[in-house]
């Protein structure tokens, strides 16, 4: 059984990961080759020439075509099809390479997996901060990790391992027991807790500037299946923040994108939008050190319940109360890849069966 | 199919192994994390929690208890019942993880991986000589093998291995056509031979200070399913030593505690008690490097032989008149896995069927 | 089901790579124990004891004879058959190892992995030019390509992949069009084409002496199942030489005889003679240098093409025009394995049926 949606925007790469070169990456356990045609715009066809099955990205770029770098056959970068085949003339229709739609915005560069019909670029995720001038969006890194799409992205919706994974960066002890609150919005679960009037982390004593006690928050907005955006931030607690005015205190976006690669790895494109130091790159630079290494302390988690859930199992999880999140995400993927595996043709339903809802 | 006998001791580790931090070992297949609780008695854990599967190891002592290193759920170390669950007040019977009893005697802990109610201190491997002054004691290795705990323990039952495998240091030629006498003795399997009137092995060189020929003996006694004690030793043949009066030469005791860590992975933790230059540390640092030597010839050998079972078999293997010892014990062990595998519930066997032994 | 032909003779090794000491090598997917008897001829043992499995390669030879390294099961080295077993006086008839046929021709050493009554020494690959004075002979390596033979022999069956894999060395653009001409003749496939007056390629203009245009020529012999012959060479277009009077430009033979190690490894090892420079030893080194060069870039292809086959396929690959000989050898290594398979025994045919051919 597959993992996998396929009817979605995935993130291929930054957009300083690809140029006019040959590239391979692995996205949904299918490689794929990337390169910017003569117009910028960025080709993607599957990476296996239909022939004796060479990487096309052991070959070479003629134009905005693709040659084989065994026997020649050369492939259009836009529609897959196959436009030489050295030796003869005619050109089989079946000679042809999946092309699959792509999109780039705000420097990132999204691929669609799916069903081509079904690829609207008006779905993919985006968010104003990412062109207000009030804040600064900066990239972070790639992060290869050796644990499936699903466990990060739990990782992603659950503020509760805040306290334990990351003692000294984004979190301390006084959140170990403040409820998590659940609620989703249309494709979105949106998993927050308040911790009101304590010591600042780590992170806000390095780029926040208090001194004094505070109130922090962290929102994790996960959009199904893969783009996760955790807004968290403190505010001095004698301001008596309200929730909905959290721009008014140190506010930070953390971006997750997390791209299948295999049932067993996913990459994690993180990078951050801030509304503080917005011209200061040297901050930008030290965000990333604090984040890589809150980052690498997930990675070390993560990779480790992925060894144990590819072991033999004695009994079955439990599941507790901060798990609401994730049961919403794991039952929401289970659901698209169950309409994704099927095809429901009952547009004229039989008269022999009457459902009630 | 099953290769571990269950309900046994087997060595978790010498004392020195084992603190106050957590430490995983890996036994019959299962990760388990050890540590000293506060008394300085060894707690033994499964190594995985319930919720997410996060290795207990990875998170944190907090007095006798464990907390996991993900979401903080804590687990008792001496019952593995979970004792608190961040962000929620109920704590579900369900759970819990695995704790095993063990055991610690003469600087060895032993583990019992079985059915807790049939775990029976009193019948931990023991020999007087452990606490004899007339004897030292002293602990080598803990070797790992590549091979299943089968070959490696029908290597200690095989006295006729020592000619072909340990032709410098605890064999030579001359005893290789001297039959192998085999009895058993309850759950001992012994195999034994003497060597009358030859030249001293290059062990006996070194420590019996022989110079003219002598008799010289190989017990194997094989405790199953997982301890083996080689009794071997030398004394001038002109003494027309009995063989029960074998306290008169140079005696040693070799030890060999195997614990089985998958199927196809053994620890072997050898040790060695001694007669001779008992208040002599260095001739223990050399009979170990000599041992270390000799080890490390069978370790070549049983891995070689356990690469070879993994691949396709052409023909039966063939059985030998010296295997006889090996052969016992494969049968009782199989007998054993039998026993362990089924349950017995016929206590008042039906009258329908009459059964004449 | 196999991808093997047992009934075949294959390469085991260049002569200078079997000597006294006991060697494995894996053929077919079965360990060999390679060794030369007293008289020089080469043993070729199945490299396992039948007792417990250790290889006889580490044991030692004694005389004509294996000892094993274990137990010291003691083999013969010509009929594999056991001639000692230590500590008893009987030997089981069951108590033997495979034995190889094996014949030496121009330093060559070949084994036959099949039925041994099926082994006909006159059968092995030959041609007048190993011992003609007019060539010179030189080995090269022994390639080891993690590719399994059929793609490794499909490979030296196609002239047409030279233009794009070998650019530099053995091929330029030039041929990229030039129709490749095949037919059979025995159990031999011949590929071939000429590309007339044109610049000569990398190699010829090292070692020709070429410095206007050539006529060039490939012809690619394949023996089923695992010997190539790949005959190319130049000669100056003004000469208008025909088709079959090859032997006046600079020629080469290139041959490869490949060595299935298991179902995605092969031993690829080449040499060539050639009727140009046969007395200059450097000029053969340079030739190696120049021929490495080329099969490292078939290597690069080869293994990139066995890795995408282990992957799961999305559709059937396609074949096109160059690919005759291919098919055609594809097509006969499957009706050997099926022969192979099978036993008929209809020598005698059932009057019920009636097969009209």
């Amino acid at each position: 059984m597959t993992i996998f949606v396929r009817n979605a925007w995935y993130v291929a790469g930054w957009s300083r990961e690809i140029d006019d070169s040959l590239r391979r990456f692995t996205i949904l356990g299918e490689h794929v080759v990337l390169f910017r045609k003569s117009d910028g715009s960025v080709a993607a066809l599957e990476d296996r020439c239909p022939h004796r099955l060479l990487p096309l990205s052991k070959g070479k770029r003629i134009g905005d075509t693709v040659q084989c770098g065994y026997h020649g056959l050369t492939f259009d970068g836009s529609t897959g099809q196959c436009v030489r085949v050295p030796g003869q003339t005619n050109l089989p229709a079946s000679a042809s390479v999946t092309a699959y739609p792509t999109e780039e915005r705000h420097n990132i560069v999204w691929i669609w997996m799916g069903d081509p019909a079904k690829a609207d670029a008006a779905k993919i995720f985006d968010m104003p901060q990412f062109t207000d001038p009030g804040w600064a969006a900066h990239q972070g890194d790639a992060l290869h990790l050796e644990s499936n799409y699903l466990n990060v992205a739990e990782n992603l919706v659950d503020p509760a391992h805040v306290s334990f994974v990351h003692p000294t960066t984004l979190g301390n002890a006084a959140s170990e027991n403040v409820p998590v609150h659940v609620r989703t919005d249309g494709e979105v679960i949106v998993a927050w807790r308040w911790i009101r009037d304590s010591e600042p982390v780590g992170f806000f004593k390095a780029f926040g500037g208090f001194t004094g006690n505070v109130d922090r928050w962290h929102y994790y907005y996960l959009h199904t299946p893969c783009t996760a955006v955790i807004d968290f931030g403190s505010i001095e607690t004698e301001k008596k923040c309200a929730e909905e005015h959290r721009d008014r205190g140190v506010r930070i976006f953390a971006l997750h994108f997390m791209t299948p690669v295999s049932a067993t790895e996913t990459i994690d494109r993180w990078m951050h939008i801030r509304n503080t130091a917005i011209d200061d790159d040297s901050a930008a630079a030290r965000m990333d050190t604090l984040l890589r290494t809150a980052f690498a302390e997930d990675k070390e988690i993560l990779e480790a319940v992925q060894r144990e859930e590819l072991r033999p199992q004695k009994r079955r999880p439990i599941r507790i109360a901060i798990d609401k999140g994730p049961m919403v995400y794991r039952k929401r993927i289970s659901e698209l890849i169950e309409l994704e595996r099927t095809e429901d043709v009952a547009a004229d339903p039989s008269p022999a069966y009457v459902y009630h809802d």
